[in-house]
């Protein structure tokens, strides 16, 4: 099936969510990104649209000029990803949405609640699709937790603890750090700073698996860093319809925590545990039994991530990456200087180490597993 | 820069490493698979082809006639992936070696010590570079060990404890599992069973983490699954050369180990501990201090794999997978019904919470805690 | 030095606290138990009295007569473990104070707020010492943790995460549970369930290791089992004095979860995280360094916990339990048939197989690694 | 029942192992320390009988004098503790075996084969029990683990991977270690270092769990530091009778390893995981199935430990040395300043604390959470 065309918008140079965009939309080769306003500066978006390959005549300086054009192009874009800062996701995606170009929009969807209820009738109004990447419903255990939930393996709902604990903002950020200097500009990301950030992941992760909606909350906000204008820290309390509660806590200042997203939900008939940093793993402690691990692609997964995942059990996704290092470390000595390239790529040398070493043990073992040279 | 034009040998519909390798080519977007020699059955060769997005015309039978009509195009491939069972190796890798095209092979690079021989001079001869994927070295944090070590970092190294453990085999397979069929054929293996398949990775491992040379090996071979004819357990003593010691265990018959490729090295100074199935995490234990937990682009990690990682500290390498997952089932939904796709996919509803959920909390923090509604 | 003469009020056959404090009380020989009011049914308290090798004359109906008497014998108890449901600890306690015998109760201190406030009154009357046994307190490295946030190590205070959350009250538990029984009825455990029972554990852990003073908290309780009487789960949100804030969950409905007391906190500089069920290990994050993880009696130790550890690095503290499993056997054997006593003990067998091995070992090894056979 | 009188020989101040027996054996209140054989110095023997609260009269200068003298006594010793360095325990244990008192042996059993042979014929002349503290056997989860291969759970045992790594003497050791000391020296220790020391705990393990007896081994030993005179690293294959193939690696200079006991077991239907130094935790992989993890008391828990664990699930045994600790800075308290004692134990406030806490979080949950002050 030919690939979908897609534009971009936001994720230039130095930006980081823009990059793993679109290594996510080229891993199962389903998209080819033709067009992009990848920048807001006019040069930044000319330099980043070459470095990307994309044609000069789909480099645009700025979003609605994207728009007009592609929509009007024969062969334009299908779909539009939108990743820039938070309060440019509503006039971009209203750009595209209106013209029927499907829009995969990065989180939170908008900066203020007003933007959040122009999106939806927005999306109301058009014909195309409206994707939130609330990337993390999009692991293979999640997938099953869910279904686990809906499934009723857990009985009723009780209790949901959900936390996203991170460090990088322990301290004040030097003005440089891009990242850090939007994510704590109410201006560009809204009124949250960690709620908004990453907060909107816990809380969509927890309503994602337990299918549960909620009614109230409670929140004690905290901005740690002097002079730090949103919240870096927070605690929540929330009620869920038909009664179970939960606990949400999300951290920017909690030295020693990478990107610690983790959910926990209890029910009448058992538990399931899982963290982002461990996603091949799921525990799953029926009430009265021994916990069980269950793995990705294991003993134990339920046939519904077999779309959703694409390496063998005991083979943490990561595995594809590293597969990736060795594909581009040869790009480079193919398109550099061939054979005679440096390199730590394994070659025949380490191809020959691997036989001797097979017919070493074999040898040895048919010897009583006498020493055998390698040399 | 210009994607390098990759060709195929096997990895046809049903095999496992193909599609791997595939994926690895396109993450960083170097390469574009234009021609395949996917499978030995002509039939399957082509519906793997046309499976693929492959040209009829360059899609072929075999790799032999491959290897002559893309020498002789104008465009034809620059390199060569050759994923098929391990006898085939040689006989394929030779065809392009000897015209030019860059080999990237699947490993054990051969199945006898007499084709590895040959292999040797074929690349000698040939100006093609040649890369044996022994992907595990990829690891960025794997990247790190050697580079530790190769500082002195462990000092003087000493102990060598390195085992490959899976549970895949424990039984006999039924005669319809291809993966296991010519795993356990040494027709088409080779002498060794679980030592060729997943010992080689491991001693590999061994070796390019700590610079060691073996230099003599005794080992200890079984085949526990009645009327299997290769190994499928192995223990081995290794001595290295300047005197470190070594044991390596490899099995496929180990129950409740998926892919348990794990090193551990010690030297007079320190150890290191690093395990295939938690790939971002490896641990350093400086003699007579703490334990330090080093982690993929986290704190203590070293420049060096920048080049190497996608995806910031804390987010397993997964994350990209998990994000592919969304874009996959947007493309689904965008070619199949658009807009009203019956999908998991977050939406405008998944943002209209998110965008609510942050402002209850400012809006609740702003009062003392104080419970909002989310309706 | 000579050992304390103690008692016990409670702890009778059945009951699960009291046995923990009489071995507590005897790992470091330091008291002896030599009276006891071991269950107010009279029956009971001689049948259990009898169990433990007390007198006849010291043991006693109900915990009055025993302060009276004890108080007036040249040799009486100078201290008394009170380990009673909760209503009880007042009165018991009360009469051993005003007759100047040292009271060790087991937490919380009382059913209520009124008899809190009484007891506080009698202690500072009376002369004699007070304890209450919150035992997590005696964790090795939980005083580290104390004396690390006390140094300075952490900086400023900002973020304590505790919570503890077992599964034993999923479902309503038969009537005849007696530990259940007492602890849900608030009669006899007070107005608190969870809260009284583990969270005050929970909230008297954090207190003491941070040396924080909490200000004022907003709790949502919950009594997610039809019909009990108390809290089973809560969830609280802490502000403490300085402006460091908290999150406590304490939950006796959460599957999977046995002990599950765990703490983390996180200042300015860095973070500690500790939990129950692994209590030999701490884990320390200096903000922008790698994790280390501290261990009871290794690397990165403090001094001060000398006193307080009785095994060397890396044995767990079940080391001992697990060595007196074997003196307890012995025992068993000595006193039932001697030499002859079917055990599972090891003994001569296992040490000549022992020696063979190391002799075995020796020689092999001299023989340049043969095979030598054990027989 | 009355206590069983017990003396000791070795374990004077400074000794480690002889502490750890003492503790045991106190535990559970089987045994009652009379008599002791402290040091082979004189004088430090008499200190340390008087610091253990021995009487005069019953502390010896040596074990010989011990032996016959208690033989005599009416109320002698009924069993005797040897915890002296391994080449005294054969001429030790001789003396009570033969007057008929039971020896309770620290392993390895004899620093020679000769010796070895000696102790088995005087165990086998005499009536007295002898039990060779081999203590890793005694944990609960050891125990089950044996069971359940006894059972046929894990059906014909296939592979055994064992493994005692420490790192203590990574380095050459001062001369003043005693510990250290006679471990390396061949006259005392035997012609094992590593092997006589852990590798025979690593080796007893694996075949009191899996049932197994080895037929063979063959065995490569190092000694790492210059100047060492025993082995400090050992690599070991076994091959046992029935056809199993196990591996053991022992190692003192493998630094980050404290006291890393560990064994895994592979049979036709499952495989166990379990280590030493989370002894509450094992692993458990029916083939096919998820992986159970199955805890100490928890579920999954086999009947058998009742009698080998003295807290409930979730309480790592630890537990009572924590609470032992409360007991003996209680007993310093009373013992030096009673009340006024400077000391962290908690008290009346830490009481208050809880208490109000409880009833804090009653009054903000019926209050709908609102705040409530803890002043």
């Amino acid at each position: 099936m030919a690939r979908i065309r897609l534009g971009m918008v936001g994720g230039g140079n130095d930006a980081f969510i823009g990059a793993v965009h679109r290594i996510a939309a080229r891993i199962d080769d389903r998209f080819e990104l033709v067009a992009g306003a990848l920048s807001s500066t006019p040069e930044k978006a000319q330099a980043s649209g070459a470095a990307l390959g994309l044609a000069t005549d789909r480099t645009y300086d700025n979003f609605k000029d994207m728009a007009i054009r592609e929509a009007r192009l024969k062969s334009g874009i299908e779909a539009v990803a939108i990743v820039t800062p938070n309060h440019v996701h509503f006039p971009a995606a209203r750009e595209f949405l209106k013209r029927g170009i499907h829009v995969i929009c990065d989180k939170p969807m908008t900066s203020s609640l007003a933007d959040a209820r122009k999106m939806a009738k927005e999306v109301e109004k058009s014909d195309a699709l409206f994707v939130l990447t609330h990337n993390y419903t999009g692991y293979p255990l999640i997938r099953q937790a869910r279904q686990m939930v809906a499934d009723g393996v857990l009985g009723e709902m009780r209790v949901v603890q959900v936390e996203y604990a991170q460090d990088w903002l322990t301290e004040a950020q030097p003005d440089d750090n891009k990242q850090a200097a939007w994510r704590t500009d109410p201006e560009r990301s809204g009124v949250g700073g960690a709620t908004g950030d990453i907060g909107t992941h816990a809380y969509n992760l927890a309503c994602f698996v337990t299918g549960l909606t909620a009614d109230a909350l409670s929140a004690d906000l905290q901005s740690f860093v002097p002079g730090r204008q949103v919240d870096d820290n927070a605690h929540v309390m929330l009620r869920f319809q038909g009664g179970a509660r939960g606990m949400l806590w999300c951290s920017q200042v909690a030295p020693g925590n990478e990107n610690g997203l983790a959910l926990r939900v209890y029910g009448t008939k058992g538990g399931l545990e899982w963290s982002q940093e461990n996603p091949n793993e799921l525990w799953y402690s029926p009430f009265g039994q021994p916990k069980q691990l269950l793995t990705r692609a294991g003993n134990g997964a339920m046939g519904l991530q077999d779309a959703l995942t694409r390496t063998p059990s005991g083979h943490p996704e990561g595995y594809l990456e590293a597969f990736a290092n060795l594909y581009s470390e040869a790009a480079d000595a193919i398109q550099e200087q061939g054979k005679k390239a440096q390199t730590l790529l394994p070659g025949v040398d380490a191809g020959m180490k691997g036989v001797t070493f097979v017919d070493a043990c074999f040898r040895s073992s048919a010897r009583n597993a006498s020493w055998v040279s390698l040399a």
